[in-house]
Parts: C-alpha cells; sequence; structure tokens
C-alpha cells in the first residue's frame, strides 16, 4: 500500500535507480512499518527484523527460460539490478532436481525428488544468500564482504569475494578444525581467529558491523538481501517440475530463514501466475540436539527459547533461530510439522542418500532424510503425495561423521587368489 | 569404409538394436582394424587401444539445446542409446564455463575461460567418463561396476552405482589417506584395501578383468566406451561459447584420454557442421614428478618411457600413460606443446585460481594454471588468443597439498579493541 510509504522509504543517496530491481522497500515483519531500501536490518519503529517488498511487473516462463543457468534467470523476483549477471559472482544455482526413485523406495514415498545443492560452486546453498548479498553490498557502496560463521558461509563468502574482487573477512572460533580454515583462507580472504565460542565471535560481528564504516556483513546488516536468495530454491523446484509445485517439502532449518524463503517463493510464483495456486505443506528438520523451533511446536508455542547446540549437524546449530517464529507460521499455516532426529540417525541417513541415490550430503542432509523417514512412520507425510527435500551441503566438508561408520569391507595382499576367496564368501 | 567391415563386427548376441546409439564398431588406433562393439578393449589383429567409431545422422543445435542439462544432450554423438537419460545415471555435466576475467588479467591473457569441471556431481570429470562407462556396462549386461583407483575415479563410480543401483567394488591401496577411503566408501561401494601400491592394484584389476564374468572394469574391458565421455567436455565448451571454437586449450594430462577425446570432440563438431573449422592449439599440462609425455615431446620422440611418479598431483600421477603416443601427435599436429611444473608451482597455482576467480580446484587444477603462465612466459601461448582451461577436480579432494600455505592473519580475543588494533595495522 502506497499510503503507509513516507519519505524515509526513498533510497540513500548516491545508490543508483534499479540497484536492487524491482524490490521498492523495506517492510517490518513484526509491525509492518516500511523503511527505504538501504544496509538496513531492524525496523526503525519497533526493532523488528525487516523483509524485501517488491512491485512485479508482468513475468513470463519464457522470458525466465530464455536467462541464465543460475540464480541469475530470477534477477525480476530478486533485490538485484537487471543487469546483476554482467558483475562478476560465482553464479550459483540452478542445481540438479534428483528424481529419487531409489530412496523414494526405501521411505516408502511414491515421487521423491532431492534438491541438490552441493552442485553450487563451494558446494552448498550458501552460494545463493551471499551472491544476493554481495549484489547488495555493491549498490550500496559497502567494499568489505564479511560474516562470521564455522563453515558453509565462509566458504561462500570468500569465494564470492575473490571473484567480484573485493576484500572480505571471515570471523571464525579460533579451534575451528584445520581443514575447515584451509577450505576458506585458500581464496586469500583475511581469515581471523577469535579466541572464543561462535557466540563470542557473532557478538564481535554484530559489534564490527555497527561499528565500521562500509562493511557488509552479509547476515547481519545486509541480511534482508541476502535472505531473499533462498527464494531461489522455491523458483528452482517449481522451474524444474514444469511450472508446478510439489505437495509436500522437507527443508533443513538452522536460523530457518531458508524455509520461510521458499515459502516465500512459492506465494510470489502463484501471484504471478507462473504456476498454479494448490497448498504445498511444509515440514522443517532439525537435529535433536540443536532443536529449539521443534520444542516450541511440540509445546504449541509461538515464540522460541534459546538453547545451547550439542549436535554434529554443525550447520544447523543455531540455538537461537532468528526465524524461529516465521517458520512455526509457516507449518502450522500449511499444514506441515516441524521434527528432529538425534545424531545416530543423522549418520544412518547420510549414509542411506549416499547408498540409494549417489548423493553425499553433508550432515544436513542426514537430518532432512532422517526428519522425512520420520514424518513417514508418524503419519505426517503423505506417502503419495509428490515430495521434495533439500540437500543444502556437502559431504566432504563433514566426513568426521560417517568417519568410523565406513571403510574397507576387506584388505588383501595384491593376488587374484585372495580376492577370490574374499569374493566367494562375500557373495555366498 | 564398410569395405573393411567383416562379421565380427556385428554386436555380441543378446545386445538390443542401438544400444551403443549411432557408435558403429571399435577400431584400432594403432592398424585400424574393426572390431564389433562388445567389451573389447584390446585390437584382435595387434593388441592396439581400441577406439569407437560412428556413423553419425543429421545433429542440430537446437536439438542439442533443447535435451536435458547434463553431458546426455549430446546422447547423438556417444556410445550410448537414444533412452539414456531415462535410465537412472548421476547425470553429469554441462558444468559452469566462467568467464575468467580476473586470471586472465593476472596471467596477461585477452581472454580466458575456466571449464570447472568441480561442479560435477561427485566433483571431477570422472562423473563424464563413468556414465558413459555404466551405459555400456549395462548394455552389455555385465552387473559390477568396477576400478582401480586412489580417488576420483573411485568416489565416481562408487556413487554412479550406488545410483544406477548396480554393484560396485573399488580397489585401492591399503595405505590411502582415511579421508579417501570415506569419500568413496559412504556410497556402500565394496571398497577392497590392497596391500600394495597403485601399481599392484592396478595389475590384480587386470587381471580380475579377465578373468571374471559380468564385470565392467570401468577404465580396463570397457574403456573404448568411458574414454569417450571426456568428448563432452569439449561439446560443452563450444556450446557455451555459443557454438564457436577457442583458439587455444590447456588441458591437465594423465592417461592423456581426455586431451585426445577434447581434440576429437572438436572435430566431430566441425564435421557435423555444428561450429566453423578453425585451427585449434591444444596444450596438455603435467607435473614434473610425472611428467613422460613432457620428456618425450622434448627430446622429439614418438613414444612414451613409463616413470615413476613422485608429486603432489596424485589425479596426474600415471607413470605410463595409455595415451602418450597419442597426445604427442594432437599438440605436434595443432601447434600446441605439452609442458610441466614442479610442486611448489602447483601449490602457488591453486591459490592464485582461487584467490582470482573464487574456484578452488585440487591440484590438476594448479598445474593446468601453472603451466598455461609458463606457456605464455615461453611465447607458447598466444596473450591475444580466446584460451579455455580445465579445472578437473575439487580442492576439497586434495586440502593436504596447501595446508600449511594457507590460514588465519591473526588471531585475537573477542574484543572490538583487539579487532580495531589488527584492522588498523594490517590495512596501514
Amino acid at each position: 500500500m502506497t499510503a503507509v510509504l513516507d519519505t524515509q522509504v526513498l533510497p540513500p543517496v548516491g545508490v543508483r535507480a534499479g540497484a536492487f530491481g524491482n524490490a521498492t522497500h523495506l517492510a517490518c515483519r513484526a509491525c509492518g512499518a516500511q523503511s527505504p531500501l538501504g544496509p538496513f536490518y531492524a525496523c526503525m519503529e519497533c526493532f523488528g527484523p525487516l523483509e524485501v517488498g517488491y512491485d512485479f511487473p508482468r513475468v513470463t516462463r519464457a522470458q525466465i527460460e530464455a536467462g541464465p543457468k543460475s540464480i541469475w534467470r530470477y534477477a525480476p523476483l530478486l533485490p538485484v539490478p537487471a543487469d546483476i549477471a554482467t558483475f562478476r559472482s560465482t553464479d550459483p544455482g540452478f542445481t540438479r532436481l534428483v528424481d529419487a526413485g531409489n530412496l523414494a523406495a526405501d521411505l516408502g514415498l511414491r515421487k521423491l525428488h532431492v534438491k541438490d545443492d552441493s552442485g553450487n560452486p563451494t558446494h552448498s546453498f550458501k552460494d545463493r544468500v551471499v551472491a544476493v548479498a554481495l549484489s547488495a553490498a555493491r549498490e550500496l557502496g559497502l567494499n568489505v564482504l564479511a560474516c562470521p560463521s564455522t563453515g558453509n558461509l565462509a566458504n561462500a563468502v570468500a569465494a564470492a569475494a575473490a571473484r567480484a574482487g573485493i576484500r572480505s573477512v571471515v570471523l571464525v572460533p579460533s579451534n575451528l578444525e584445520q581443514q575447515k580454515i584451509i577450505a576458506s583462507a585458500v581464496y586469500d580472504t583475511t581469515l581471523i581467529a577469535i579466541e572464543g565460542n561462535y557466540d563470542d565471535v557473532n557478538k564481535l560481528a554484530s559489534e564490527i558491523a555497527g561499528e565500521e564504516e562500509g562493511w557488509a556483513f552479509v547476515n547481519v546488516n545486509v541480511r534482508p538481501y541476502y535472505a531473499e536468495g533462498s527464494k531461489t530454491l522455491a523458483y528452482e523446484i517449481a522451474e524444474q517440475l514444469g511450472w508446478r509445485l510439489p505437495d509436500q517439502l522437507v527443508i533443513p532449518v538452522a536460523s530457518g530463514s531458508q524455509l520461510t524463503k521458499i515459502d516465500k517463493g512459492f506465494s510470489e510464483l502463484i501471484k504471478l501466475g507462473l504456476v498454479e495456486d494448490k497448498p504445498v505443506r511444509i515440514f522443517g528438520a532439525q537435529a535433536t540436539g540443536c532443536s529449539p523451533i521443534v520444542q516450541a511446536y511440540e509445546a504449541g508455542q509461538d515464540v522460541v527459547a534459546p538453547v545451547r547446540p550439542n549436535t554434529i549437524a554443525k550447520s544447523l546449530a543455531i540455538g537461537n533461530p532468528a526465524d524461529g517464529p516465521y517458520v512455526l507460521d509457516v507449518v502450522r499455516r500449511t499444514g506441515g510439522r516441524i521434527a528432529d532426529v538425534d545424531d545416530e540417525t543423522v549418520v544412518r541417513n547420510i549414509l542411506r542418500l549416499a547408498r540409494t541415490e549417489g548423493i553425499f550430503g553433508e550432515t544436513a542432509g542426514g537430518v532432512t532424510v532422517g526428519v522425512t523417514a520420520k514424518l513417514i512412520a508418524d503419519g505426517d507425510l503423505d506417502p503419495d503425495g509428490e515430495t521434495v527435500i533439500i540437500n543444502s551441503g556437502d559431504g566432504l566438508k563433514t566426513l568426521d561423521a560417517v568417519a568410523g561408520h565406513v571403510g574397507p569391507k576387506t584388505t588383501i595382499p595384491p593376488r587374484y587368489e585372495a580376492f577370490t576367496d574374499f569374493w566367494k564368501g562375500y557373495t555366498a
């Protein structure tokens, strides 16, 4: 409604026209007050979280299909300029939607697809959100791309900044595993080790974001733009299904942003007439060792009490999830649910996904497959409904989770007789 | 020439019509004698290596562009059935061709693209060749997919077999790093550790391939089909350039098969009228610690003397490269060259690719970028020519190579003043 707009909603001085495409303003998710498109992330009225609002033109399937094979094919639906594909980014997205017949049979589902985001440039869905945050940073004249992280986000920020030719700073706990440090430091990011845990790192990041000029902490001060990147998962799923919506989805939940943005993406496609309107039931998946939203869901509450994470699913280990209340709203409104599985089940389901579909997901993938099985057993997921699950990251980054659970079937000397002796017994 | 066909060239009994698409026979690369399409890999006349021959129909750009976003869009040009996309495979290929402006500037090239095959399902180009081998195995009624390997190939075979629902067996040296064992074993392959080095493993694989019925060792008895998968790199590069050929390519060389098949792929596109005929100079890249083809090239010889590999670029460490003579032929015929760089240069160039383009390649990528720089310095590569280099695998699989070379810029307590103290000095 234009009536509620006031002069604040003009973009900051120096930002070019069309910098944010068809986005028109930021709106508070709590009180609805509008703010201008800028480096803002908290409502000026009530300090609530901000979300990007749009005035979409007509967008056609053909127009999208003629676009680049990356998230930029959906540029008209994102807070990015129309010429976004001419800037250097990692061009993430348009990952495989795998028709997962083997896993479907194993789980007892009629039709299942795995949206495999391990195919992104740094092998997690974070490349999507970082690419949109990078565009916002560029358009706002911010010249340092930064984040607090323990893994996927750090990889994505460091790689995107390298490709864009801008400076990046990644803050990590100093006790982070050496291999995770290498996988970000290789991009020549300014990696700063902080003597403390992830909460300490996060707090310091917010302080720097508040004090320093010109910094874009992707998940702090440009978070409203960043979060919009997850909508592309919804767009791709619909397009890859032949411009149809599935019946039900199971989505891993950390902050909860991905789940709420997939719901938002589907709504936008319906409003734009790009897909037929139909109910889509949305389910969330957490690890038992960090399941604050599940606890709120089961207690019938609207607010989420923070927990101290203790799970091998590190990429989902956010004890105080920013989008918790919105996740509760989406799963309740769509007839879904949010559920959890323990770490042993996570490992078993990483292996199940690999064994059935040849997809080696990270721990979050194990959480999602495990919760899918639980939802079927509990009668919550319809076995005849067309189902999509998200694999948000890559098993190569969480090898420790499965070490000790898999290995050689035998060790033999390099002689044919040794082989045949083993093989006869093995296949008997 | 139909005249040289004899009755042997009929396919084996039980193989369905069209099992190998437009492929018509196997031809010896040494003496030219023809063999039927079957599980054959050595010429019955002279024991030379066999290659797939075709009788292509008319194939159009539009037909290809309407196909799946995987190597199967090129099905009419591969030894696979027309309905290949209906079978379960990992659907590899159609990876990014990155317009690498930053790296181009750093190297002093006018126009450079990186074909980034780390985007494949198991993050190396091996997914391409294994997918074609899997099709051949299925059509020939072979029911075990197998390989000797120390890394990428094992991942690709185990994942492809899992997805296809057939048994796989992977033979590895028993002293292989635990993380490489995990990354294959996770797919529930029958991983057999062999007490010996890679040569011992390879020898045992050949013995099993010769003795056991029903086994498809992808790089042994179905090698002619397997090798054809690399042609898809050429097809994709041409299509992604807008149906044009580049002026020059730099390609990593292990067995040499990829390089020779890219050359073959370009020739086919020209013959089919899908691209304009023009000279393409092809360059090969090896690590100094395993550079038998470079040694032959520099000595002006046509045969390649085996070496004992000693390099961190394990995925290129084949001391007795099967396609050595054919690589020499291609680089000489096209006005290219094959060159090598030492391990220290490999590490520096892994970091160069990551720093400039946000692409974390494995050691083979470092070899290729390093050799590219060397070829420019030596005046062999034209700085004004449009250049493509291949990144064949993923840095997450060779973290050890860069460990000790990158890390945090500092370690500080979680306080804002500690940060500003560091930052002032760092940016001064």
